[in-house]
């Protein structure tokens, strides 16, 4: 139990921080060099690398060396702690009305009326 | 922009400490009081109070005085702008895999096979 907490810890540390979470998006799209990533942010590559290795030992991403290029990506599954831990703690209430939303968006099709016909 | 970043910033923040998700874990149950919220950490009433204001400055507990008692509670919407961020960070076959997860967890009598009859 205390991996897990240790693990809660540092994500939600990585996350306190805009540049982080800005890094975290853009992986969202797809792998990227440091110098790709660096470039929106005009930081220096140093302190773009030093919250790519907040974000690693976080188990947030990943990276690959192939010849002189290091490559970030996004790990599987990468927030899915942090995920998880906040949708238990939604008020009984709001987790209905979440999943109310979540059925309407993704299925209309079965909540029509109940006086519809199938053809 | 900068607003709705500092606030990222405080609720993430607020949520890298193990006895703050505890509390937050408690609070997700109902209102409590300070005494009832330090209880089961064996901590000082002094060092809840600091925890239970930092939730506070993150908008994630607010807290009512009656009397010489104040009582805390889970704000509407506490974390649902560190789930909503999270959510979006997800790669895109992620995604679609929550969402089947959610409409077989919340309506399983949607999904029964075809051939099944209703009664």
């Amino acid at each position: 139990m205390v991996k897990y907490e240790e693990r809660l810890d540092r994500v939600f540390r990585a996350l306190a921080d805009g540049t982080r979470r800005a890094l975290v998006e853009r992986l969202a799209m797809g792998p990227a060099s440091v110098t790709e990533l660096a470039e929106p942010h005009g930081m220096s590559l140093p302190a773009i690398v030093q919250h790519l290795k907040v974000l690693e030992e976080a188990g947030i991403v990943t990276s690959e060396k192939v010849g002189r290029v290091r490559t970030y990506q996004l790990a599987p599954d990468a927030l899915s702690v942090a995920g998880e831990w906040v949708g238990r703690q939604r008020l009984p209430a709001e987790q209905r009305l979440d999943r109310l939303d979540v059925l309407l968006a993704a299925d209309p099709g079965t909540h029509r009326r109940p006086d519809s016909k199938e053809s």
